[in-house]
């Protein structure tokens, strides 16, 4: 069992916030980070798969196929858009970088099972300071 | 004389446009860059300022001092904010990292100069690959 | 269940040693870290908690309550300080990486318990080749 | 149980290909890495070992040993070297991270388990955007 | 008056020697760079790019066209390759970062001057500890 | 003409401070910088050296006699150390980043020009926030 890793950013802009709310309780539970004019980030995502090495080409799977499966499903929707109102899969999720984090597993999971190996974690870090992480758990 | 530099770093939305273009004239010139959903990015913000170090604290001026500056004149106005529509210093301007970087020289420069000490560049970095310096010239 | 770190950091002093030993013990077992004048470091913290996302918010807890606990519980107590004389919850431990980590847990624990979440990982970076890594295990 | 992290560095030329094809076939299988005229990267090596904290010491392990055992089992081997023709334990193996990462275990495993610790992972970052992990199982 | 930077990385192989000098005179003046059986390096490489802001777009050059230029001029010539054998633009020429950075400026300089800019200086970073930096002078 | 960085590292305590004060009149002036039980950091040294190519070897000055030049004329006497209390080049000085810098300058300014080149700048970057540079002017 090896695991590779493949790192791949995004820009983008996004709002956390609740429509029922106004704006004054939006800022009371997400902060500066309700900003109705939006704000954004760069993102760096960090894509963990596990699997067998296969002993023909020494490769887990290629790194540039997993890095083009990532921009095909992930950035490509989401790399200099706005994350509430232009990507598909996070419909309806307020897009904190845990929902981000478990939005994106989801895009990947299957195509990496179908090349024989297996989805470990996604990781998004938004800022120096703060990351999160999903594990398919 | 010494330089000293501090780091700041803030998060924005924007987007590159000419208001009298169409979306596509904009696309043409600005590429993904003009998304009129907005995107965003991790800014980091380098400030160097030079002088005579003061032989009674061995400071040129205290990085304290420096860094609440820039909070006070740049970080409040641009942290989490739409730097299109919400930044008074970047009004009527296109928001790309060359014009930032000397909107935020001029917000700072008189207020180091009273300090005794000088502006020397204003750096803004939009992702780990594009930078922009502007040196008052 | 959803993981974020959080990454705090601090400046401190302090000195690997034995009050028992000589200074030449001293540096027999502990090399110059031995050194009875002190050193000191910039600490990174990575702080990783676990837990399942408030569909609500979509956070696992808000990483700005994170980052103000750690700074009330760990940061205060240790940022320009001396290890082995001013930090209470390093009383009687020798300051090494390891120990730090393990104190920072124990220091930290109970109140992302109490916030209905869990305690991951407390990780101490000393310098950029050398870290430790505490689970609760 | 705590788990501690060295970071060593080497810098090395490689190639991925399989002998009996041609450079045509070799291309299509591995890309650009299979150049035969050789290319080259600088490896950052993460090596994490585990177990219980020395009350004498507050160390799992001294971490400048870990560091001269990680120099004396491999850096000395595979820096400024050709990882396919002169690093012994690289012999019949192609050169990818996944296959450095393992071989790179089976190098520490046994002097680590000797010193009273266990060899938890070695990572190995061949570029900022791709990394392999070998952890024993 | 405005800088502007941008990073490209390339990945490649290369060995410090003079032809005419043995094997051990060039290890006695290039040491382990030397090593005939080539070792390699990730080269992160830093254009940065002086002039006028345009007050139509707000670029100094659109950064999009400068890594395109360095793409075409530089990194297509030396990514995955041997930088002693392979390379027209080092040819004949020992393959330091000093030589590599100063071979570079010459590849770029008159493209960036007919795009209405100046090229201002060409740095190459061969390890996280080494680097070379040409301005043209 | 071409400009070559070394980067070097030391760990090392200190604490701002004049004698003739007291503790709160030091932190009226110096903050949590003047514990009087001392604090530390990582430092990170980048000194550039400048001058002309040497042809027959490709290099301005070899970067492995430069790193041996820091180490035996700076790191030697930092690393591990207080730097208010045993280094004789800091005696006297109140050790700032911005004192530093300019004492590491004369530390090895002679040293260089005997070899054929000239310093050009010394950096200490003290956290990932707060750097000084000195120039020689």
């Amino acid at each position: 069992m090896i695991y590779i890793t493949r790192r791949e950013r995004f820009n983008a802009a996004h709002r956390l916030f609740r429509p029922e709310y106004s704006d004054e309780e939006n800022f009371a539970v997400f902060g500066k980070c309700s900003n109705p004019q939006w704000h954004g980030h760069n993102y760096t995502l960090y894509v963990t798969v596990k699997g067998a090495i296969d002993p023909h080409t020494g490769f887990l799977v290629d790194l540039k196929w997993l890095s083009e499966l990532i921009r095909e499903k992930v950035i490509n929707k989401v790399d200099h858009k706005n994350l509430n109102l232009e990507v598909d899969f996070m419909h309806g999720k307020i897009p904190t970088a845990e929902n981000i984090a478990m939005a994106i597993w989801h895009e990947l999971s299957e195509a990496v099972t179908a090349a024989g190996a297996a989805l470990h974690t996604v990781r998004v870090e938004e800022t120096e300071n703060n990351s999160a992480e999903y594990r398919g758990e």
